[in-house]
């Protein structure tokens, strides 16, 4: 299913209000950072649009990222919003070839929350964080009146150390790159939507939530040039790939066939409607790495926890008609958009 | 007034649940920070309790620090919720002896907000920033529904780099220091009162949100070794001296005569009945310097943009009774204590 609309270009314009849809990681969002938000920051590190942002100082090796966490529920099967937040910033890291040194936490907390389910989240946030000898060192706690939050927010800030040789980044991709996804897609977002809407009685769908710096470090560990990562969080597999390829002014093709679908979460997306390329994942990325590279890199991944299912799932061609193109099962090609507004299912 | 109900012990035990007071500044605060976050998070960067977080990586150069935004109303005299999160993580950088380098924003939005609010508040962001070419690196946009936002929450994450020759530490605050507040105080926390409140038709109240790292930047490019910094924000001034007193292991004794307090800002707090060292200020810092350097650390904050009511108000001594014994006009001597619980006014 293809989730673009089409041109129904919504201007972000004066008189305007913010809808959903601006934080849903499709082209309104889109639309918010390059009209409203990236013009009024402008600067040479911000318009890289990585998943965290090297700076120019430290000797140009330390590189910053953060991310709030508003998840509904809070908790689901496989995680709840602490891991969450802690794996997200420790995945944003990890996506820009940085191991993670330090996290910031900042809390929102609505008058009323329960003190126990507020350390049960805590306790998640420094188990994921010390899986990784990584140290919370900063944060901040407010606390505001009834109905002003939604129980609970986290804002997660990490601090990376460059350990790649050569820059992990969009621009690197280049035609000929393979492209392979470290595991199966779509759990995260289907099992947020079976916790949300009790969709599911049996045994629970579990969210793919985990920290990517392990795997992520075994490719370096081995010394390979890997050209860009990126987790495939808001917007699924299709928006990722779509904004590195437009980012690096190529094509990707996808062999649908190829793309590793877990036969539950497959069986749930029909249900609604909803291709599993376009949901979220929490523990899952896509790596482009030169094509001669491309079985050693999934080696290793399918030797570390999560990334047995690691599959390559298409290559990088000079740019065509559009920047990612599917192949289906039967041979037949058509593109590939991210969704126009909103994210289905929501799950932020 | 001394707003510390005396020993009322509320624990932060299972089956409670987060009250206002706790985000207060106050000694509730204190008791969610002790109990139950630090014990989580605890390693040694985090408990040192700074503004900011010195990490061990990078030369023991890089500082960090955290801060979420959600002050009601969000446009008050002077200022609005993005300059102050700006400025207010700039301050907590020069709290640490450090220049501030970058900074990544956090927005969470509420749906229906007014675009034309957001760029007016992104655009205070980015100025405030830009003043000190303090650059915003990366960033995080979600939108959630109608209702679980009270409009706009923001967290900023500031990295610095440590320029101070000393640490500037709360434990090396030693008895002989003098105590300096660089301005004079309860301006904010009042302004924001008389904002949300509709008091005062006439002329308003500006708040004196602004950024500090240009006084604070003046000190150590004269060669001052300053011991401690803090920035008088939640819990006013009482609140940081007794923090610092207390990680220091020492008394603070403070003139009441001296400290400077506006006449408008007097009339006010005294209307309400708060104590203008319970009030927050947003521009306003606390410096704890040898008393041979005291009079030198005036004539240079004098000198500064916004200092020009820098004061010597106090001195450390050793432990006495209590951290902070506040000796009135008429000479007579009382504990200032922080409040148990809310503070007066709420600023957030």
């Amino acid at each position: 299913m293809n989730l673009s609309f089409g041109a129904c270009p919504i201007p972000v314009e004066g008189g305007d209000v913010v809808v959903l849809a601006h934080g849903g990681g499709g082209r309104l969002q889109e639309q918010l950072l390059d009209k409203l938000i990236m013009p009024i920051f402008a600067n040479d590190v911000l318009t890289t649009r990585h998943d965290g942002a090297i700076l120019p100082t430290f000797g140009g090796k330390t590189v910053v990222t953060t991310d709030s966490f508003v998840v509904t529920p809070r908790f689901f099967p496989g995680g709840n919003i602490g891991k969450l937040a802690v794996s997200g910033t420790i995945n944003d890291l990890a996506m820009c070839g940085a191991r993670p040194v330090a996290l910031t936490v900042a809390l929102v907390i609505e008058e009323g929350f329960v003190l126990a389910e507020l350390r049960t989240i805590l306790h998640a946030m420094q188990e994921e964080a010390q899986s990784l000898s990584v140290s919370i060192v900063a944060g901040d706690t407010k606390v505001v009146g009834r109905g002003q939050v939604d129980g609970l927010f986290i804002t997660t800030t990490g601090v990376g150390e460059v350990v790649a040789t050569n820059p992990v980044l969009p621009r690197r991709v280049v035609p000929g790159d393979a492209v392979i996804v470290s595991g199966d897609i779509g759990r995260h977002g289907m099992a947020v939507l079976c916790a949300r809407s009790g969709f599911l009685d049996g045994e629970p769908l579990m969210s793919d939530v985990a920290s990517l710096w392990r795997p992520v470090s075994a490719l370096f560990a081995a010394g390979l040039d890997v050209h860009c990562l990126r987790d495939a969080t808001r917007g699924g597999l299709a928006a990722v790939v779509t904004e590195i390829a437009t980012s690096a002014s190529v094509t990707v093709e996808l062999d649908e066939p190829l793309i590793p679908v877990d036969a539950k979460v497959r069986g749930i997306c029909e249900l609604f409607g909803i291709d599993p390329v376009h949901v979220a994942n929490e523990g899952r990325f896509v790596a482009f790495v030169p094509d001669t590279m491309a079985d050693r890199v999934l080696d290793i991944l399918r030797g570390q926890p999560g990334c047995h299912n690691a599959c390559r799932v298409g290559q990088v061609v000079p740019a065509r008609i559009a920047p990612v193109i599917l192949r289906t099962a039967i041979g037949v090609e058509r593109i590939l958009d991210r969704p126009f507004g909103e994210q289905l299912p929501r799950i932020c």
